[in-house]
């Protein structure tokens, strides 16, 4: 078994950077805060033995060696980065716990035929930058390079930019490696695990996510001398088109989800009606064909409730991925270990994308879940046991040790 | 008459101070380019041999002396601020226009009874810091000049300290001085001259303003693993006031409007559902019992939709006035002015809020309207012709001649 005590300590030395303001972090990917985070999980790393790479994306691995020089890898991991007013777990530990099995291994003296690498991936939030999952993303195959690259946050500052001001660009190809398996342990972010009074959570698929950037065009006006039928009114084609999306989400339930988390209106004055919204919609759900539906009834009926107010309308896909399937031996190898560790446990679908969504299709991969409190997520009060995260770890730690052989 | 290629060239002057982005102006209040556009004007109103006062709001009021001493000056003016997509003639045209009638006295040698005060008062726009005719409210003894100064813009800064920063801020004590009467010309910022073909409106009324700033509290959570039962949505909560506030409008039309052009939400992250929005629900009419029945219907809604969604909802009034009779005399010299120029000519009630509103509780007070194009206000393509700001300039010009008497 890992140390929980030593695991929960780095939980929380981690979470003195970037601090929120209300308990949780606000450590956006490619920030100084961000760059603070990589060089403690740098040195830990370090003084566990392991020697750090980092691509050209700041995707950061820390490898234990294997006894077998032909064995591939065993990867486990997730991301360091947060939300804007995000918690101390979601992401974190996926990394800490990696990093903790290896300290583990360190002092039980376990020796794995396949070496052991801890990721940390860059900008898994994408709240500062769209799409979420960004460098995994690419490090898939799924999305290039440069296009990454251009990415930009609100003020314009770009991701490939931001790499270089933090100091954490590498010279490593990104997507060169080749994985034997790939683990990611992650806190449910969902109400399902804790309702249950499961330990565990055996992630056998995730959900699909689409984004679609609505812009809503009407005309900046006056809100005191502009009759009400001459308002082309952006603000309120916004607001019809929120009560559709959730309409359309529920319409599904429980197999979907649908809200909008980022609208941003123009010029957001008091006396002026607003001549333009951009807001992003996140459709979700485990079934492909559910979210085709779900956008399609989004660009037709936004369509339709602009036409009806006179208002311009322009959809734009900015993030996405298809529902996942894991394989099957590495979730069983999840399985397998809560079974020995005697657990209790259920197979779960992960709500909430991952970056183990994207290795998935590059390497045989699964996740672990550990409960949170009441399913609380990217809020800063977002709230776990020590408990659960050592049970979480202890999961990690042997179907890892599993895959990796001894 | 007055000069109406100078009036023009010097609005186009003017209009080079705090360029936008699309042929209008952001010269928004005590910003550099506010205190920019003031010192252009200080020069101008200079050369035209007035002397400048400036009191301790930073309303600047230029001088032009009479023939008897104890005579009070008849005011004119309007304000230089603009919103931040504002148009080039909104306040500019007032302001402008008053120092143009003092330009014209001096080419025809007019000498008035009473002197002439151009002024251009502080912070009408409301946009950077809330309510709007902000320092024309102190001045006429509705809102204390603590509580102005204390007002706080987006990024938190003061209205006293920007004041202070832009070097602005003079010595006279706000509301010290008595007027004669008090005249501004202004754009319409509606389409009723236009349509009607009419070169003048005089303004008899004013309609009335209520803002009403609107909190709405969910709970961040996950866009994606929160179930949809789970949500306590605060956006979409937003979304449904929004079309409550457009009911409502619509249920007084054509006797008032209503709608939110500041719309925050937090923490604007695509994949967090927002845990709070902070919006201003803007209602206007020209009767004061439909205003009052407008906010209740919005408190009592709002507060039922809160409740039927879990979600926590607070109301702020944040700024209005009531609805406004201006003084028979000053509407009359307007009315007479413009038979005796022999332009068309309606009587109008003013969509917007202006200055005049509030000196209208402390000196006889009117307005004169000219045409804008489409009716199109609060807009970088806000325009008029030079005949109509000639126009304009001329009712002004013969309307303050009478009152002021030669
Ligand atoms: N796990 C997590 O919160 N990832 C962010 C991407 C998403 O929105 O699902
Ligand atoms: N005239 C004008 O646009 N004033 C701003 C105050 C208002 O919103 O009516």
């Amino acid at each position: 078994k890992i140390n929980g005590d030593r695991l929960w300590d780095s939980l929380m030395e981690m979470a003195k950077i970037g601090p929120g303001v209300a308990g949780g972090n606000n450590r956006q990917t490619l920030t100084d805060e961000d760059g603070e985070g990589r060089a403690l999980f740098q040195q830990w790393c370090e003084d566990a033995g392991c020697t750090m790479g980092l691509d050209q994306l700041g995707n950061m691995f820390a490898t234990r060696p294997g006894t077998d020089p032909d064995a591939l890898p065993v990867y486990v991991g997730s991301h360091l980065d947060t939300q804007p007013t995000g918690g101390k777990y979601d992401g974190v530990l996926g990394v800490l716990g990696g990093l903790e099995i290896i300290r583990s291994m360190n002092d039980l003296g376990i020796k794995t035929k396949h070496p052991i690498v801890v990721t940390n991936w860059t900008n898994e939030e994408g709240t500062r930058f769209a799409p979420a999952m960004l460098a995994s993303g690419v490090f898939s195959g799924v999305h290039a390079q440069d296009w990454a690259e251009d990415k930009t946050d609100a003020e314009g500052k770009r991701f490939g930019d931001e790499l270089d001001r933090i100091g954490w660009r590498g010279e490593e190809e990104v997507g060169a490696r080749k994985m034997h398996a790939f683990f990611e342990l992650h806190i449910e972010q969902g109400p399902i695990l804790e309702a249950e009074e499961k330990e565990i959570g055996v992630v056998t698929h995730g959900q699909g996510l689409s984004w679609t950037q609505v812009t809503v065009t009407g005309k900046d006006s006056h809100t005191g001398s502009t009759p009400m039928p001459m308002r082309k009114n952006a603000g309120l084609g916004m607001a019809r088109i929120l009560d559709l999306v959730d309409e359309i989400a529920w319409s599904h339930a429980p197999h979907a989800v649908g809200a909008a988390g980022h609208i941003d209106v123009y010029p957001n004055s008091r006396n002026v009606i607003p001549g333009k919204v951009v807001f992003t919609v996140d459709f979700r759900s485990p079934d492909l064909s559910v979210i085709e539906d779900m956008e399609r009834r989004l660009r037709e009926g936004g369509q339709a409730i602009a036409d009806d107010m006179g208002l311009g309308i322009e959809f734009e896909k900015v993030g996405g991925f298809d529902p996942v399937e894991f394989d099957e031996g590495c979730v069983t190898a999840v399985r397998s270990a809560a079974e020995r560790l005697g657990y209790t446990h259920r197979d779960i679908i992960s709500g909430a994308g991952h970056d183990a969504c994207w290795i998935n299709r590059v390497a045989p991969t699964a996740m672990a879940m550990c409960p949170c409190v009441d399913g609380l997520s990217h809020n800063e009060a977002e709230e776990i046991s020590q408990e659960w995260a050592e049970k979480g770890a202890n999961v990690l730690f042997h179907a890892v040790v599993e895959t990796a052989g001894v």
